[in-house]
């Protein structure tokens, strides 16, 4: 089934085969393929090439690898629409999956220069911060951190409950948010957001900043959220 | 300058006035920050705490790091708006930048069992493979492989130029494409796809597919792109 006069790498080939084989379920998420033997048999190629093939399904997160035990189907990278992504709350409470929170920190203080540029406000103003990690299904996916200018939302931080953090705005300041800039980052996560996210090492995450403003234009959000490489991709329609 | 009693960790206090100050131009791209040792000094923190401020820093490509050396201001990620993410040629020619690229490989064979799902064709018909490795300002930036039916365009794979693909399909085949679609993705780089776009280690990239639409909706074009990820990130306007 390989064509070793193809100039594909043989490895791409295999991968591709394979991609193709989970992707017309021929085992199905949690499942194990066939051990690197039985595939350097089946295919009659080098062990190498074997891994090569399976270490880039488990870089584009289509498989697991565990050592001696095997590899097996991953979850299907959640797929989030890039002009639709307000929020995780709003996006996802509707379909199958269950969404949670919690609270790491929330505290209010001087937005310093960099938030204070975000912002538009000054850097001794104060500002609320909220940092959440967030759930989807159990599993801990995005560690966000929200800033806010404390004179449009006052006592926020008092607030334990922020679920749906727009959704709270809305309610209990009027604020409502007509649109947001975002910028995306590749980068690798720091020790510490490896740890809240549990990120096996070598996974990257996307960096996203993301301002929003009101109706009014007035800047309400400065977002520094870390979202799991290795659980999302973004869809974006070009015209 | 630095507030103890602030909730805010004390490398992300140094962090933010670091940059701040590289934002307004304190030090210039390419020229050096204070060592380890003045920042030490200066700010009153351990050499900890200057250290994990000096690699937040180099994660989001500020600075530059290098050992025995220090660290310099790097140069700003090029900005790329996903909504007109049309052409890296286009995008770029226009401005202070030099595109360029080099054709690693070009071939005509089948398409195999994924990009024919891609490019709703058979997996047995051919397409045309184009690998192309671009440069901004001599440095390698993305590395391109393209998919195209055989049919739609024969004998691309004979060109040798093809700065610009799109232009090259409208002008030669009078092919136009009207939409596409595109999935992001963060990833660790492959050991080739490292040494193609002289990334060091632990710089994740940005993994993008695209299939590209003709106006009657017939795909023209499946491409997989690796796009450095300290170089580049994205910006998207949200409403």
């Amino acid at each position: 089934m390989l064509d070793p006069t193809s100039p594909i790498p043989l490895y791409y080939q295999l991968k591709t085969i394979l991609l193709d084989q989970i992707l017309q379920g021929k085992w199905l998420v949690g499942e194990f393929l066939p051990s690197e033997n039985e595939l350097t048999k089946q295919y009659q190629v080098s062990r190498q090439t074997v891994r090569r093939a399976l270490a880039e399904l488990q870089r584009e997160g289509r498989i697991s690898t565990h050592k001696g035990k095997g590899s097996l189907v991953a979850q299907p990278k959640l797929e989030q629409d890039l002009l639709r992504f307000y929020s995780l709350a709003r996006s996802f409470s509707k379909g199958p999956h269950r969404v949670s929170s919690r609270i790491l920190h929330r505290d209010r203080t001087s937005a310093g220069p960099v938030v204070a540029r975000h912002l538009r406000m000054q850097a001794t103003a104060p500002v609320v911060i909220i940092s959440r990690l967030r759930y989807l299904d159990g599993e801990p996916i995005m560690l966000e951190t929200s800033y806010l200018p404390s004179s449009m939302c006052p006592d926020l931080e008092k607030e334990s409950n922020l679920e749906a953090l727009y959704d709270y705005l809305e309610v209990t300041y009027g604020i409502y948010i007509r649109r947001a800039e975002e910028f995306l980052q590749a980068v690798s996560p720091t020790p510490e957001e490896a740890y809240h996210l549990k990120l096996p090492q070598g996974i990257p995450v996307f960096l996203v900043e993301r301002i929003s403003y009101t109706p009014k234009d007035q800047a309400v959000e400065f977002r520094h959220s870390v979202i799991r490489g290795d659980r999302f991709r973004y869809k974006v329609e070009l015209h």
